[in-house]
């Protein structure tokens, strides 16, 4: 974290007046790599998707809330000492206190409170848990105003637009919707840095799908790949992801899809195999609504962390926001044929009921056409209640011809911590060799995902060199690269300082630059140089920043 | 708007719930556009520039924005019915019933409130106008908690960060600092849509220079760039941005130099040159600290509109957050040479010090060492003030060489308003003419703009036109291109389809394709149409969304 913070990848936010847990800023380097990830991200989970990127707003109206549960039940048990006033969080205090995990429940968390006698660490005694709301609340408007929450998850925005979004989509189904942005999580007291966030970064997707149809047309690109999974039973699968559907160990291919989508992912952009599983949410554990979940974890210096949860969240949020809001959020599916389905219709027998009921006969009988078939059948003609017996009508069996259904989507999910991410990606890269003799420290990023993708060095900090140099940086950064132009210091230590930061190419002007218009383009990963010439760089390092190609094919080689 | 709508552009927030004034969603079609707008603004503006990006909380404490001056002045003066219990603001109040043009004081509304007896649209009466604030405020931590507020412009996270950034450029003036994000006003009554929003989207630089060094090392590539001006006298000018610093109109080169590339920025995504200008800010409009102001105006259906404000605002934010967190924010500059300047210093005379203070005297010397000369010079010894008159020291000149200064950097804003900049696009791309003898509707986008580059339409809803165009389409999205597949109507409403959303360029999959591999591609702005192999599409297409190219340099042509 140190040389995070000193390199400037993250920052402690408000650090001059003295910081606030739960928040951290993105240094230029950073920003840069996440920046990077979601782009990719975005290639992954939209461009090649039926998907569709949308961004809503971060404070939304409690009427949302209200509806998506949250308001209700986004919530942790909290204990406040009487004495001192602090508040903490319930189960993280209990851990701490006395090494048990707990429950989070007030029930669970009285009881523990109780046999041991948990005190505050002023020696002060808490009041009764109690849960408390995690969503950060604000007023919008001037005075009282209008209740309002900032979003504890970006995908209540997809489900708010479900309508508009179906258009788009021209009425279709499956779908996805995504959006990248911020969320926010008013926790009660966060210690673990960048791991536990008041205000952090998601990208999510919500796939809609059929509920009788919960398959992928491309679950064939990966039903092959092989996945480290973790069961709800705690047992270990080293599995393809087709066995897995087919052993009923992934409930569906929709599900299956999208963890290989995931896994495939995290390794583009640096994430070791070895060190990432998808574990599957006991049943306990899981929300009420959801089908299945399945968390991809990292293994990072605070164990094993949660970095993305792919749940099948079911109809749950389709169903609340069309009740709460009466809007009507089913979608017609059309059969590929018609259906023919065989019922029972009531045919009235217009000549016995003439008689008896006179006038009402003709209503009467427009009324039986559409009732229930029965023995007996009641209706109700100018509010009082008719009996029709069986003498007055016929029951006959027809064939009706149905186009279609309508059916409340079914939403998969697959839900990014992108600050989680970024930083996994960020110590997995890490790594110490040596070179020269001497022990260097490097950051083996991804060259796609490299916050700096090329240094122009001059060879010595003067001219003809430090000219040269700056032209070839402005010309680069012109051409779109992440470039940076450095001369202070001997030209190895800035080789270090570029290892230290991920940044996978440097070129130097040298002497040899000014006879031939060549420079050298150095690999951080291997130390390898080769010469090439200035007007070919940009295909060069183009070529190199997208594959992970050896150095040596792209010039000659100046230094093994 | 209503197309803006219905195509996928824009939507309005919580639609379901009944919306809520000043907050919109981005649909597809808005965020990939917004996106566009985005990297090219990253292009001009950090990653040619000596600049880095950073990305901080939108949730900050309220030290911030009390040292930023926020929580005593960013206010609107507002007025409260005592009937109906309505807030109005005040000045849009005043105009809208009365159509007067009042200062935004407390003292100039009491005045024209009680001169022309104004009453609320419910017949009662107004309360006193008064200043109310327009940051959200919420409350961080559990419980009471610590006060917060969203940000209300990006740019304090880079002015809180500053020693961190400083570091980052090591140490070394000018380098700039820009955010791109979300930022907050809750306005009392917003009412013109995507103009005046309560949540919305900044992207901020912010410039540190030597304030005796008011330059930027690449004006001269904007310096001959001739811009409309209207100075804060009301004049217009059509003028050089060398001529407009000569003149003293525009107040240094490095605001002249970011409005020239401000213009440069604008005209490449789509604004129309004949529709922008830069207004200077009057001098009872400008911030108190701003030295110099202008805004880029661009002509709209609103009128003309403000959509980025480039300002010098002095040292003003360094010096209040070093002043409120005590942290030194200062930069010390090297002189190009050490300067040498004469100084009296003084020189305390033991001789005569000894016999008169005793053992006092070697503290009194040492103290007198570092005194400001003067006949009498008064210390405070233990408390003590003790009077040294002449006659126990010199004053003698000396020379000293000082190798550079502190001084507290000054700092130049360009700070766009996205929403407002992407709706202006949207604006000035619209378009209506007679393609074959029918009006059609057209979004005349940049061509690197456009949130979709590219339709893959099979010219029959059928096989074998369906499968081969959804190859063709999968192709392009895995080559990155935003592409969308169509095949539902005529092949003609989808071109409109696409034109009216501003789709460059359009592939039709025909009976030809099955014969020599070729589709066309169709131009949204001429309609030609040319044949190309399909081998080609990814190169042909990337040239021509990345130049405005005629489509008939590129293929045979198959249609005027």
């Amino acid at each position: 974290m140190e040389m995070l913070v000193r390199r400037g990848f993250l920052w402690q936010s408000f650090e001059i007046y003295g910081g606030m847990a739960g928040f951290i800023d993105y240094a230029p380097l950073g920003t840069g790599l996440r920046r990077r990830i979601e782009d990719i991200w975005r290639k992954y989970f939209v461009i090649n998707e039926r998907a569709a990127e949308i961004d809503t707003p971060t404070v939304c109206i409690e009427e949302v809330f209200i509806a998506s549960g949250h308001v209700e039940s986004f919530t942790d048990v909290a204990i406040e000492c009487e004495k001192c006033g602090r508040i903490f969080r319930a189960d993280h205090y209990v851990k701490e206190k006395l090494g048990i995990d707990v429950d989070e429940t007030v029930e669970a968390i009285k009881e523990v409170m109780e046999t041991y006698g948990l005190e505050c660490e002023c020696g002060g005694k808490f009041k009764d848990p109690k849960p408390l709301g995690l969503m950060f609340s604000t007023t919008i408007g001037p005075g009282k105003g209008k209740r309002g929450y900032l979003r504890p998850e970006t995908a209540q925005g997809m489900f708010v637009d479900f309508r508009r979004l179906l258009d788009y989509f021209r009425g279709k189904l499956p779908f996805g919707a995504a959006q990248i942005g911020r969320a926010y999580r008013n926790e009660i007291s966060p210690r673990q840095g960048v791991i536990r966030l008041r205000e952090f970064n998601q990208a999510e997707l919500e796939y809609f799908v059929n509920p009788k149809e919960k398959r992928h047309p491309e679950f064939y690109k990966v039903a092959s790949d092989v996945v480290k999974l973790v069961d709800k039973f705690d047992n270990e699968h080293e599995i393809t992801l087709r066995e897995a559907v087919e052993k009923g160990i992934i409930a569906h291919e929709v599900l299956a899809y999208f963890i290989g989508k995931t896994r495939r992912f995290l390794l583009e952009i640096g994430i070791k195999d070895e060190k990432l599983r998808f574990r599957q949410h006991k049943d306990d554990e899981r929300a009420h609504y959801a089908v299945d979940c399945w968390d991809a974890e990292v293994l990072t210096s605070f164990g094993w962390v949660e970095v993305v949860g792919i749940a099948d969240r079911s109809d749950y949020d389709l169903r609340r926001h069309s009740m709460y809001s009466g809007e009507d959020l089913a979608v017609f599916i059309q059969y590929s044929e018609p259906i023919r389905v065989k019922k029972k219709k009531v045919i009235p027998k217009m000549e016995k009921l003439g008689p008896v009921f006179k006038d009402k006969a003709k209503k009467i009988a427009e009324m039986l056409k559409d009732a229930t078939p029965a023995d007996e059948i009641v209706l109700k003609i100018d509010s009082e209640e008719v009996k029709i017996t069986r003498e007055f009508f016929e029951v006959v069996e027809v064939e009706e011809e149905i186009a279609g259904e309508k059916i409340i989507p079914h939403v998969i999910e697959p839900s990014f911590g992108l600050d989680r991410i970024t930083y996994a990606v960020l110590e997995h890269a890490y790594d110490r060799d040596i070179v020269d003799g001497e022990e260097r420290r490097v950051l083996r990023l991804k060259r796609w995902v490299a916050p700096i993708q090329v240094a122009v060095l001059p060879l010595l900090s003067r001219e003809p060199f430090t000219t040269r140099a700056q032209e070839i940086a402005s010309m680069l950064k012109s051409e779109g690269f992440y470039t940076e132009y450095d001369d202070s210091g001997s030209i190895g230590r800035r080789y270090r300082r570029f290892d230290e930061i991920g940044t996978p190419f440097c070129i130097t002007v040298d002497h040899q630059t000014f006879e031939d218009d060549t420079v050298t383009i150095r690999d951080r990963d291997t130390t390898k140089q080769v010469r090439v010439k200035v007007s070919e760089l940009p295909n060069v390092l183009r070529e190199l920043l997208n594959s992970e190609k050896d150095i040596t094919e792209f010039g000659i080689v100046f230094r093994e």
